[in-house]
């Protein structure tokens, strides 16, 4: 077994590949490339380009870290999950996972020992947070250099193999979360090798990536070569793109569209579906319309709406962008258009936001209750548990489960963990770490922390604090609360009514005053009360599947509905309808 | 008769008015807008915002320019135009007027006594180059900074309102080119008044417009109101939008969107049809197609490409742009596909560019032999025809009639005049001046010109050679070539065939060694030798129309067409088909 390498470096006079053993020579071709004959795997090298040593941007492997040499990968694995094929996005509980805080090991070994935990729950797809070498130890991944090696701290490149194949074996489908906006401050050195990024556009991270300037074909090539590589070398049957409001392209076909259309070119390949979900903070029907109809033809994107929508309601927290939600009406507007914001104004934006998704499917969008952003993005990486009560989380889980949304959960969600999910760094370089740390600190000044109560990223504890505690499923009320979420996802499986994507055939009411809502889909009736305080209300049509704190107190067409607690009832045969 | 001012300025403590009288306090309205009682017409006056004198945003005449006080002004001119329709794109013949240089007065005015000729060449719509007060006298226009006024040494507001009245009178309709993509350098204040610019995207102008972040609803609101301006006000039939692809907006809702469908539903409102056309550097369909397919639903963009095709085929020149194009399959491309290029590798871009218009109709693209950006973008503003032989002008003239597109023809074209367009300004400001001096220099150093040969921009006798000489109009070989556009011109509105739009049924065939073309549209053939040899060609169908130099010898099947000639042959009842 043997890796060829082939790099990009259209400006270098001179590419060789350094080893322990040689110096290489590449072959310059057209186009800038260089290339070298095959190299045999296990070998680790620098790429030399003009006299400096550098790991290979395509790199498979950096098993000491961004700055050290790249390891030459074979490609012997034996996979047996040729008939696996990933449920549709319709039928789809998508689960959130990072493999640095998922178990106490924090590797993808150590994953695998938690996939049946996952199959009990009912979920279907494991969406990983960015899996490619960033500085450090660890972190949540965001700030990636080698975008095709996978972080060594989680495993080696067939230790990836062995979890996909784990989960497919069991039914799961896996998507992996990559950032195509920026890359991380340390260890960066595509701008050595090209025209990678441009100043003509500005992101909070810096320069953007050259997707439309110069050179950019083989900029967009290298991306999309990325993803096609998790696809085609690991399986994966699927992409989370991160932050992609913050890839401008101006050029006529733009970089989502492309990559998108070559991703499921691979489908007819492999013969399986592959899909991919965006992260946009634009509220942008066209990402997941239809590429006739002028779309990127994305499958699903993130809706934050919802999100704000439901924890806003919950917590009543008004700070930030929370400013922009609060009320039932909100969560109202969010189950029927999908996105709250559809171009009206935005406080927290101060300008008009967003535009209608028209007839487009709920599910093109992801709803969710919690996700690392909005947990880990806190001062101190609070999940909704820590914040509201127990009978809120559960209204906001059911309605989650209730709406036309592909439902999301975060890691530990479905038992209410303790542990935080924090803002955690391992940077090597120490002014790095230091601005990190002072950021995290100024950052949450402006909202009234003192800097003594914002944990530290660079400190192990806070990375350590992050960890799962699985001992906690065995006791009450995590317990409790996994059962609720295991209700849930056999009743949206089990209930076909709550696939349907239709958002107009939500039907919703509410009194935002007294702080209840219903929603009713097809013969599924959820009613939630959020307030403090016993409401009488109209008993829904049909039978009780699930409740909290407990079952009304009769069957008589007015029921009293407890505070904080959430009723779901299914109307079937013997109930009329 | 009165006006009331209303500005924008969301950051000011106090904004009042002074006039030579007095001074006038605002009312300050929610949304960081104040606003006065209406101010009588003809008065002169600053808004002082915060201590600072300043032009207003909105001021509708800046007698004295760009730095002196605005003035208010009455609307009570009388117009007749009720009963005037533009006609259709498919039907037009643009020409496009630099008002400074279209005649030797310079104005408004004295371009009202040049009408007729307009009209009986055949023109449908008088495109005025931009009219916004700049700095200086004279100057093309780009750099505008009171976007509502018009320029000065044009005439006032009503001078403006008496040149579309005479020209709605005669038939014509008129498009006003505007510049939304950035302000000129010199008298912009804009950014005292509120957050116009940002900092996020660069254009080659320094920074954008703010259109997509903070307080951009308003910033949007601007330049919308001042395309419904100069329709509202002005009576103008549509906007030739500048360079659209500076227009960075990564907001759900694209401000060109927005834009036109603003402009579109004054339709209803006025009674009479609007158009919006772009220049666009991208070759990207998404501007025209439809809003329901996704697009913008803009009429019409320019074709560089087909320009370029041209140009290069006819001159033979190949530095910068050009030397993606020059051979006769690019002009077969470009009637055929609208553009040359649709996705492929650009060598002077560096990347692929462009994407398919697929079934869209040429109608949606503007094809022209010359505009002002081609001729006075070059060192000397030499037009066509001060580079290659008559013949090959009425090549190009010709080709731009058969095309599938709506032709447009620049100022004096049509006689091919001796008077060149070349790059003049009237900066005030002496360092700007020396700056646009040396930048003209050194850009056309790279290309070899001696800096000596380079016209200087700031010197008057720059823009007195650019306007046009009248007389030349009498006398051969001008008049001869006024003749033949005229005859072009009555072809294309005779035969429809020439204006369906359909690029797939415009047939091409050419000899690239031969270099000659022959192009047919329904009973229409274009048959066209562009080399220095006569070659022995089949005889198109029918009965010619037109040609140059002169008639082929025989009307045998196969004839001998002339070095440098065309002839348009139109096949008749009496020729069969």
């Amino acid at each position: 077994m043997s890796q060829k390498l082939r790099v990009w470096a259209p400006n270098a006079q001179e590419v060789s590949v350094v080893t322990a053993a040689q110096l290489r020579h590449t072959e310059r071709e057209p186009g800038g490339f260089f290339s070298t004959e095959p190299l045999p795997a296990g070998v680790d090298y620098f790429l030399r380009l003009d006299g400096r040593d550098l790991p290979d941007p395509r790199s498979r492997f950096q098993p000491d870290g961004v700055a050290g040499p790249s390891r030459s990968v074979a490609d012997d694995f034996e996979w047996h999950d040729q008939q696996f094929r990933a449920p549709p996005l319709c039928a789809a509980l998508i689960y959130e996972l990072h493999v640095g805080t998922f178990t106490r090991d924090g590797t993808l070994s150590a994953a695998i020992k938690r996939l049946d935990h996952l199959v009990e729950l009912g979920v279907t797809h494991v969406e990983l947070m960015p899996l490619a070498t960033f500085p450090g130890r660890w972190g949540w991944g965001y700030d990636g250099v080698a975008l095709f090696a996978t972080h060594p701290a989680y495993g080696a490149p067939d230790d990836l193999k062995r979890f996909v194949a784990a989960c497919h074996h069991r039914g799961l489908a896996v998507l992996i979360d990559v950032v195509y906006n920026h890359l991380g401050p340390d260890g960066n050195h595509l701008a050595e090798f090209g025209p990678y990024f441009t100043t003509r556009y500005q992101t909070p991270w810096g320069s953007a990536i050259n997707l439309d300037g110069p050179g950019s074909d083989e900029v967009r090539q290298f991306f999309i070569d990325n993803a096609c590589a998790w696809i085609e070398t690991y399986h994966v049957d699927g992409l989370r793109l991160d932050a992609v409001h913050a890839l401008c392209d101006e050029s006529a076909e733009h970089f989502l569209h492309e990559l998108t259309m070559r991703v499921h070119g691979l489908e007819a390949k492999l013969g399986k579906p592959l899909c991919v979900i965006a992260e946009s903070d634009q509220n942008d029907p066209r990402l997941v319309r239809e590429p006739a109809l002028g779309g990127f033809g994305i499958d699903a994107q993130w809706s934050d709406d919802f999100h704000h929508a439901l924890h806003a309601a919950l917590t009543g927290e008004q700070s930030g962008y929370y400013g922009d939600f609060g009320s039932l009406e909100h969560i109202a507007r969010a189950l029927n258009q999908g996105f709250v914001f559809t171009g009206q104004y935005s406080p927290f934006r101060e300008r008009r936001h967003g535009r209608s998704l028209g007839d487009l499917s709920g599910n093109h969008l992801l709803g969710y209750l919690q996700n690392h952003d909005q947990i880990g993005n806190r001062a101190r990486g609070e999940r909704i548990g820590h914040l509201v009560s127990e009978g809120l989380v559960r209204i906001g889980a059911a309605l989650v489960f209730v709406s036309p949304f592909v439902p999301m959960l975060f890691q530990g969600e479905e038992w209410g963990a303790s542990t935080p999910f924090q803002y955690f760094t391992d940077h090597q370089n120490p002014e790095l770490a230091e601005a990190v740390r002072r950021g995290r600190r100024d950052e949450f000044k402006a909202f009234g922390w003192e800097p003594s109560e914002v944990p530290d990223p660079q400190e192990e504890a806070t990375f350590r604090r992050s960890q799962l505690d699985w001992s906690e499923l065995e006791r009450a009320p995590h317990r409790d609360l996994l059962a609720f979420y295991r209700s849930l996802a056999t009743l949206r499986r089990e209930h076909p009514d709550l696939r349907d994507g239709r958002r107009d055939s939500v039907q919703v009411e509410y009194d935002e005053h007294a702080r209840w809502l219903r929603v009713t889909r097809g013969a599924i009736t959820l009613l939630a009360n959020l307030s403090k305080s016993r409401h009488e209300l109209a008993r829904p049509d049909g039978k009780l599947l699930l409740c909290h704190p407990k079952p009304p107190n009769t069957d008589s067409p007015q029921i009293l509905v407890e505070p904080e607690s959430c009723y779901i009832f299914v109307a079937g045969e013997t109930f009329g309808q």
